[in-house]
Parts: C-alpha cells; sequence; structure tokens
C-alpha cells in the first residue's frame, strides 16, 4: 500500500513515496529550477547512493514525469509500475473557510482551490498545476489534498478577524488562516501520546520554527490561535521574513522611500527576518557562528527571533487560559538549542524549565524540561509527509 | 506660577492654564476645525458656564491669538495679562531617538522636531506650528517640548527594532518608537505611590485605552516595551485604527483590491478598529448597547478589542518574567469597567482577580483587584496636561 506525497513550490517539487504497512519511506526527492536554467533532481533511497540528475524540465508536468520515471526506472527507482501507487497525498497551501479536512480531490475542489487563489496567490496556483499534472499521468489513481490551512479552521472569529472593516472578510475573505497546520497537528498530538493525556484535556503551544516558522495554541487538540494571518508573512521573526510589522511601514516605504509595491513585497518576504537583521544570512548556524564571533547585528537578530517567540508564547498561555507543554520541532526548532533556551529564559516563574543537558539535542524526540517543571517541553521532529500519507490512506 | 499646556492637532488645539502653586486648572479648552469653516473655541472654568464662541480661525496661530485673548479677557478670561504665564508647554508628538526627556525649546530644538516630520509626517507638523505661533505672541515666554515617545526611549533594541533591514533603522529610523508616554509614565508612577513600593522594584503593565491604545511594560520605573510602533497605527486594536495586522494586508488591498495608497491609510486608520469590526460607532458605549440588543458584530468588535489587550498583556507578563500590577487608564480604561473585565477573564490562574464590585468605577482611581489577587489592579485616571506642565515647571 504505497503512497506518494507531492509538495508543488513555484519552482520545485518534493515529493516521498512511502510504504504504509509500515510508514517507510521507500523514496525521497527533490525538483528544484523547474522552468529556470539548470533544473535537477535528486533522491535518496535508504541504503543506496544518493541519485542526481541533472536534465532540463520546462515545467511541474516535465517534473511529475520525471519524478514517476525515476520512480520506476530498474536501476534508480523501487517500484516496479506506476500500479503500485494506491494514491497521491497533495499539499495544499490554501483550503480557504471551506476544507478543515483533507479531502478527495473532484472537479468541485479543484475548482474551490483555484478559488482560493485570490488569497493565495502565491501558494495555490503552483500546488493545481502540481494536481493536475498528476492526473494526467495517473488517471485512475485517487488524488487526495492536505492543506495547510485546515487545521486552523477551528479557530473562532475572536482569534480569527483582524480588525478592519467586517465587509472585507464577508466579501474579500481577508482574515487570519495560518498555516503550517498539518505540522502543528502531527506535533501536538505526538506531545499528547509522549505524555499519555488525553490531547482533548491539554494546552499546548507548538514553536514551528523552520524557514517559515509559526506557533499555535493547541487548546484541548484544537487550533485555537496561531501568528501567522493572512499570509505566511505575519507573526514570528523568520529567515527572510519580517513576520508582524506596524502595518503603515509598507505605506510609508512606498510613499516616503518610493518603494514600489514589488519592492516592497520582496523586502519584507526576502530581504527581512534574521537576514535583515543580521546582514549575515538567514540560516541559523552562520548566525549563531557569527554571534559566537563576536558580531554585534547577528547577536541582535538572535535576541530579536527568540524575544519574539517568547512574547507569543505568553500571549497563547494568557489566550488559553494556561500551559501544559511546549513543542519545538521544524529546523530551527528541532536543532536550535540555544533558539530554544533564548525563547524560554525568564519564565521560570510559569513553570517552564527547560533542562541543559536534555537540550543538547538535534533533530530528535526528546523531553527537555527539568524533572521538577511543572510544564513539559519537548523537541519533536516534524513530518508533513507522513501526515499527509496518513490522511490520504484514511479517505481512500 | 501658572503654565499653559497647549497640544496642537492638525486642525485642533487643547489647552489648559495650570496654576503650580497647587496643581489647580484654571481655565481648560479646545478648538476645533481650525482652517476649516465653522472653527469654534470652547472653554470651560470651574464654577462657570462653558463658554462657547464661533469665530472663523484661518490656521493655528489665530487659534493661540484667540487662546490668550480669551485667557486675558474681563468677562470670560482668568488671568489679567499674558504676563502671568510663566511658561508653554507643549506636547509633541515625536522626538526621535534624541529626546528622552522634555526639553527647553531652541533652535537646535526645533530643528530636530522638524527632521521628525519625516517620522511622523501627520504629527509633528501641528505641533510645531503650535510652537512658533505661541513664540510669536510670547516672545520671551519659556517653551517646553514634552515628547509623547520620551518615555519609550528606555527600551532596548531587542524590543524596538523589527525584522527589517537594519539598515532601514540606521538610515531611515524606522523602528518601534511608541507613544502615550506621558500617559504611561504618569499612571504607573501613580500606581508605584499608591503601593507605596518603590518603582524602580516594580513590574507594571499599563492600559492606556482611549481613542488611540497601547500597553506599556514599565519595569522597574522604565519602558520596557509598548505595543505602538514606528506610527500609532501599531499593536492593539482602537476606536477607528485596526493595530497590528499581517503586513502583507496593506499590499494585498493595493494589488488585488485596487485601493489608492491613500485609501489604505484612510482605511486602517480612520475606518478600521471597532468601528470597522461593528460598524456600529468608534464609541464604546454606542456599542456596549448595540451588544446589550443583540447586535452580532457589536459583541464580535467587543470581543476582539479585548482578546487582543489579554495576549499582549500575557506577553509582558512573558517579556518581563513577572508582573506585579496592571493598571487601566484613558477613556475606555477609566470608563469601561465591561472592557476590563474582558480583558482579563481567564487570567485568575496568573494571580490576576479583578473584584466586580469594585470594579463597578468610572473615571476615579480605585484598586480593583480582590484582596487575595496577587497582582494588583487599578483604574488610574490619566492626566497628560499636568505632567507637561510639571516637566515644564521643572525646566525653568
Amino acid at each position: 500500500m504505497k503512497i506518494l506525497v507531492i509538495n508543488c513550490g513555484s519552482s520545485s517539487l518534493k515529493y516521498q513515496l512511502i510504504d504504509m504497512y509500515n510508514e517507510s519511506i521507500l523514496a525521497q526527492g527533490s525538483i528544484e529550477r523547474i522552468g529556470i536554467e539548470g533544473s535537477n533532481l535528486t533522491q535518496k533511497v535508504d541504503g543506496r547512493e544518493k541519485y542526481i540528475l541533472n536534465k532540463q524540465m520546462r515545467n511541474h508536468k516535465d517534473a511529475i514525469a520525471l519524478t514517476l520515471e525515476v520512480l520506476v526506472s530498474p536501476e534508480n527507482g523501487v517500484i516496479k509500475s506506476m500500479e503500485e501507487i494506491i494514491a497521491v497525498g497533495h499539499r495544499v497551501v490554501h483550503g480557504g473557510e471551506k476544507y478543515s479536512d483533507a479531502v478527495l480531490i473532484d472537479d468541485n475542489v479543484k475548482a474551490y482551490i483555484k478559488k482560493c487563489y485570490k488569497v493565495a496567490p502565491l501558494h495555490n496556483p503552483p500546488n493545481m498545476i502540481g494536481i493536475e499534472a498528476c492526473e494526467e499521468f495517473m488517471k485512475d489513481t485517487p488524488m487526495v489534498a492536505v492543506f495547510d490551512t485546515a487545521f486552523h479552521q477551528t479557530m473562532d472569529e475572536t482569534a480569527f478577524l483582524y480588525a478592519i472593516p467586517y465587509e472585507l472578510y464577508k466579501n474579500n475573505g481577508i482574515r487570519k488562516y495560518g498555516f503550517h497546520g498539518t505540522s502543528h497537528m502531527y506535533v501536538a498530538q505526538k506531545c499528547a501520546e509522549i505524555m499519555e493525556k488525553n490531547i482533548g484535556t491539554l494546552k499546548i503551544i507548538t514553536c514551528h520554527l523552520g524557514n517559515g516558522a509559526s506557533l499555535c495554541a493547541v487548546k484541548n487538540g484544537k487550533s485555537f490561535d496561531t501568528t501567522m494571518g493572512f499570509t505566511p508573512l505575519d507573526g514570528l521573526v523568520m529567515g527572510t521574513r519580517s513576520g508582524s510589522i506596524d502595518p503603515a511601514i509598507p505605506q510609508y516605504l512606498m510613499t516616503e522611500l518610493k518603494y514600489t509595491a514589488d519592492e516592497v513585497n520582496e523586502l519584507l518576504n526576502k530581504k527581512s527576518g534574521v537576514l535583515g537583521l543580521s546582514g549575515v544570512s538567514s540560516d541559523f548556524r552562520d548566525i549563531e557562528t557569527a554571534a559566537e564571533n563576536g558580531d554585534e547585528r547577528a547577536k541582535i537578530a538572535l535576541a530579536v527571533y527568540s524575544y519574539k517567540i517568547k512574547k507569543e508564547i505568553g500571549s497563547y498561555i494568557a489566550a488559553m487560559g494556561g500551559i501544559d507543554a511546549i513543542v519545538f520541532t521544524a529546523g530551527v526548532g528541532e536543532n536550535g538549542p540555544n533558539t530554544r533556551i533564548r525563547s524560554l529564559a525568564g519564565l521560570e516563574f510559569l513553570g517552564i524549565k527547560i533542562d541543559y543537558e536534555k537540550n543538547n539535542v538535534y533533530g530528535e524526540l526528546r523531553e527537555i524540561s527539568t524533572d521538577d517543571s511543572k510544564v513539559k517541553i519537548f523537541v519533536i521532529p516534524t513530518n508533513e509527509e507522513l501526515v499527509i500519507a496518513r490522511q490520504t490512506k484514511n479517505l481512500i
């Protein structure tokens, strides 16, 4: 029972082929620079050498074709024929207000995903291209859409409305949606499992800290609030994204400093965050090294990054009326012991105590709170692909 | 020892004449619609009927001239001659990074206030017009500038930097400045006084909830963080201002919904906040009435407003590493018992317990926490004019 998981970006594609019998990854790969000169595919299979193929791909259809070709190839493949793939699970960023769960893709679903282009102009179109390309090559294979926004559909109006004219919500869909839902859900459930508690009784804050970063207040197993908003630009400081800033700043950049709208977008999405503050890199390893070598701006970038996380943690503790556990996940969350320490420093009075020894962990599941910490703290590696595969399996 | 306090807006002017001998208000007045048809002056003097004068004023110079004329007039005035005014204290919104305190106005100060036009294009120019008009009529009277931003100059980089390219801070001054500083300082000091504690040992959150609204984390007597940012648009939900929203929304309104930059400004500053959400009014009394009559949007507006305050309180408790007292001040803060209840609901686990009986207070100083509340909660009427007068007196 093999499920293919597809995640299409604007010029990239990631895939995993998972055997659901034991949830083992048969192959995982990525394609970069689709439609750009120098496109290439990289595939990893356990026990084999990494396979790299440089081949020009004009579009996502080419990329899907090549993916399938490699998966079934006698030398580098892992299956004999495409018929072994019983379903494809697609990551789709935006499911609007309609989908609070994964869904089997049909014409109605595709129409709604396209309707969401207006609120996710950068994300849903490439996701859709991936779906349509797969449909072409795998006519009878069921396709499932798993939405980044779905988990957050439990937020209530108090949490998701912006204080702008209500008509902009009703008529134009401008509200907080939240993203990384699949990841927040997965690690929250895992957290309850480890704690051997019913998730329906727990108040958990999940910190997904990767290139993008968001926090989620998971109350009684449901997303209660989250830091990303109408778009994935809002909330925490990120690698290259500003996160939340005074909403007058974009206007100021345009009217006073003569930026164009595109330049403002570029600035806030690609040149801001810890990259913009440090001037060093968007990669935390580089910034930590620079900070250790005395680079003042690198130190400031790290401090601002963690301060914002700490404040949002405080904010969600207040919002939920308490806290049982905090989970760190994704690139920086799993591999940034210093970030974890900085983000929780000074919260001991709330019963949040990190154990410096246990915290010395990279990319593996571990409880990192002290024995007397009232609040449990965990590192839990996220696995969005597995969740997508599981939800796909459940639907077919 | 009489001091005149002047607060110039774009088309308005407020003034108070204060006798510093006993800090009593001799006269207070306001002028509306300066430079617009129908301009008028209203003056209140204790024990007299309100005096209203309809008279066309072309500009702030006319308005200052009329103010002085009324103050010395035999029928409606309160002093015999302008010489009795020993100094004028001007509210100036933006003191940039230079002024962390009030300052005696000279050519250098005026030049710096003008330099700050670029970061406060809506606020500093009318303040400056007020200063120059006063100088013309009161050539030998010392003038003092008291800045809204001054109190917040103690914030450190971690709190005041946005995660945008550092050069935009260094070269263009884009950072968090914070506003309402005079008010936050005044009520925090009053709070310490009532608690009979040294403010240098206290962690206080001051909630200035008026037409504009901001929270301040006052740690050891200093502004540690505050919700308003580069401009007074950021942070809390306000009467007509959105507060913090996804910074992608202004761009989205322009590119997808074809708003102009001016329309976005107008929307976020004048048509948002509780007005935009409720569709009823920016006045909390109207919204509360509508909510009591079952208006769903009015209920939502109130809920969103308070939820944001609650989250920011949690955030500052985490940021400061604890909390000793919470203060409510300004229009809604002083006169909104329901807002106070909603904003603190569910925070009992943090030792924050409001006493419903004591909370039934409007516009007067009172402790409103329960006897067993670990955190003290107060209503403290603000008095920015008195602080301006005191700081003016101290400087001359």
